[in-house]
């Protein structure tokens, strides 16, 4: 096996060249997973508390088999009548608020992004967008164009504070005001600049800008702003959506408003590659009447197979009210931990998604610390990431079938580890 | 089973909307697929003369193996190393000029060609780019900018006429010079528009300019034609790969000259959703010293498994040879159709993609002529396609393990159709 992991090494670098990039400097040679486990090709068992896509578990049985069942029977298009995308559309769809009441599937979350965003073009007639400045929103070059993580934005897009860093600035009470202020001056730039704003695209959890479940409001009033300057909201819960802060099934749903458009992908197929853009009547009619969409793979007979048994799985579980409670368990875990080492200067976000961000610590810098602990913890048979602008906090976003058992053995390892830093 | 077409008609109305179109008036209601055959939902049987995707056939059971196999298994992503992402690599840059020794996996044909592009922009500095004016790229905003058979294109996109329409002009002696003068002009557009030019992006095959397998040099000119702009060629084989006009696995072998970037989809996995770009190692170097480009399913454990098995397939069957061979058979047929009907007046294609064009017959358009063909072969139990521009011609583009019978059997149909149209 050692083998096959130097072939694996080595091939990578001679052929898939640098854009390619790895975890871990000694990377992990996976082999098989079952449920909430990895094992790498030594034969050392994970526990997986980093992989959010395999939703309800790696290798789930049910979902193989639906795969399995479909594409032995037939893999085809969206231009012949199937049955499938139907039932999926309407099993799906039965979570969302009435307006949102069609479904267009695509293949990644990139795609459903990008997609969103073509229509919000095409019924306003404007190009301007609004994103968080550390946003990621996706591969395609309209939204590498929009992804202030991945490289500057373009000229018809403008970014605002994250309200991780409104909050830190205004306090809990002043976020709902200062997020919303800052949109409204981000549309009257882009105006200015030649370019009215179309939409405000906003990952409903603020992921990659450190993580926020935001608090009453905060995106209500977002979007009653961009309304009020012409413009969209774009809720990207692909990160934040099936039932992952717990709860409800999807982010947005904290709040009382409506997105105009909402974006789905990594979870949606436990691995299996589906996305897809949540909307109302108008809007796709709008664009359909003007545009013709026609995703291959989007919406086939495989895929929305696949995606419909993940759903059956989430909802036999009952995943909102699941990750509701062990959520509240591991919040309190982790605040335990924020009490027990100075060195942990905050814990951010809900359900089974969570940052647990440092402070420097003994010559340790935050994004150090951060470093040793995922190191040390994959040591020790746990895998987790790490996130924020430097690497500076843990990402913590295990299958949703993280069970008690699971936790307790995650945060005994995690609390070892805290220790040996704590010295 | 009447219900369940039922149902599957009006929820798609009910709940996918408008962007949504399907073939035949009276859509097909597939429930089953079988090598080159489907059923429909009332048990009648079709061969299938149009889908390209399910390359090795419907169903197949050795890909399914895979595909369950390694779903059974582990999915997961490129962060972690895997000895499928590298053996699929290998296996596939195999067949490429040596030149071209890097690939980057993502889900679609559409995000390969989006790739592309953003090699293509970070690599020259430049946004212009020169497509055909009946040319369709993928679903991205950026490719719909650009994809003229789809809607008005960007500004800083060009478009030249496709070689089809060249050789009518000048007939095929003059088509190389023809077209490559179309390239320097329009890159001379937009250049004076501000647009220097980064990149020709070209079906190689001209699949949606009415289909063209170009003439020795045409591409080869082009391509040094865009280099002396500093521009590259980026060959989409979305359409034209794998093998499907025989002889070559890529439709641009047959000039001799080596693309910049190469773009690959629809039939990679016989349905399961994977595409690629297939580069140069400065390009891709290049990029990605100053982009991160990380696909969340592109390469996955379970999607490399499945595209191995594919080309493994193709490669057993020695597809080139084979298709080559059966479509000289295929070629010649079609040729003894021109002779005995009149109103078809261009058989264009090659391998296993063919377009027949007509002309106006008895009162009817060469639209209404295509129509009524593919609705009278489907009452018959046979699909094929139409394309053109305005939809004038017969596409037939079957899997590539069609065999002697299937293509006998196809024959017999077409020309009893194409009798009843003589009467």
């Amino acid at each position: 096996m050692k083998n096959a992991a130097n072939k694996a090494l080595l091939g990578r670098r001679n052929i898939l060249g640098s854009a390619y990039r790895l975890f871990y400097e000694d990377p992990i040679h996976l082999v098989k997973g079952q449920g909430v486990w990895l094992w790498d090709a030594e034969g050392n068992k994970y526990l997986d508390m980093y992989n959010n896509v395999p939703v309800v578990g790696h290798a789930n049985g049910k979902i193989v088999n639906a795969l399995t069942k479909q594409a032995s029977l037939l893999n085809t298009h969206t231009r012949y009548l199937h049955e499938n995308i139907v039932d999926y559309a309407e099993e799906l769809l039965e979570l969302f608020p009435r307006e949102l009441e069609r479904v267009v599937f695509t293949c990644t979350g990139s795609e459903a992004n990008d997609l969103a965003l073509r229509i919000a073009h095409e019924v306003t007639g404007r190009r301007g967008t609004i994103v968080t400045e550390n946003a990621y929103h996706g591969v395609t070059s309209l939204l590498a164009d929009m992804s202030p993580s991945l490289q500057p934005v373009a000229t018809y897009v403008e970014v605002v504070p994250s309200p991780v860093k409104l909050m830190e600035m205004h306090g809990e009470a002043g976020v709902k005001e200062a997020f919303s202020q800052q949109i409204d001056l981000a549309a009257q730039r882009l105006a200015e600049r030649g370019f009215p704003v179309c939409a405000l695209l906003i990952d409903t959890v603020f992921a990659s800008d450190g993580l926020f479940i935001p608090s009453k409001g905060v995106l209500a009033q977002a979007a009653q702003t961009i309304r009020k300057h012409g413009g969209l909201f774009i809720a990207d819960e692909v990160q934040g959506g099936f039932a992952r802060i717990g709860k409800y099934w999807w982010a947005f749903e904290q709040d009382e408003f409506t997105p105009d458009l909402v974006t789905l992908g990594k979870p949606m197929g436990n691995g299996h590659p589906i996305g897809g853009v949540v909307t109302k009547d108008a809007l796709i009619r709008e664009f359909g009447e003007r545009c013709r969409y026609f995703n291959t793979f989007g919406g086939n007979t495989v895929s929305t197979a696949v995606g419909l048994a993940v759903l059956n799985e989430l909802k036999n579980m009952d995943a909102p009210k699941y990750v509701e409670q062990i959520g509240q368990v591991f919040g309190a875990e982790l605040e335990k931990l924020k009490k027990e080492f100075e060195f942990i200067c905050a814990i951010r976000g809900g359900g089974l998604y969570w940052a647990v961000e440092f402070k420097g610590y003994k010559g340790l810098s935050p994004t150090e610390l951060a470093a040793d602990l995922v190191n040390q913890l994959r040591s020790n048979g746990v895998l987790i990431g790490v996130c924020g602008r430097n690497a500076e906090a843990l990402k913590i976003r295990p299958p949703l079938i993280l069970a008690q058992e699971h936790m307790d053995l995650f945060f005994g390892e995690l609390r070892q580890q805290l220790q040996i830093v704590k010295g």
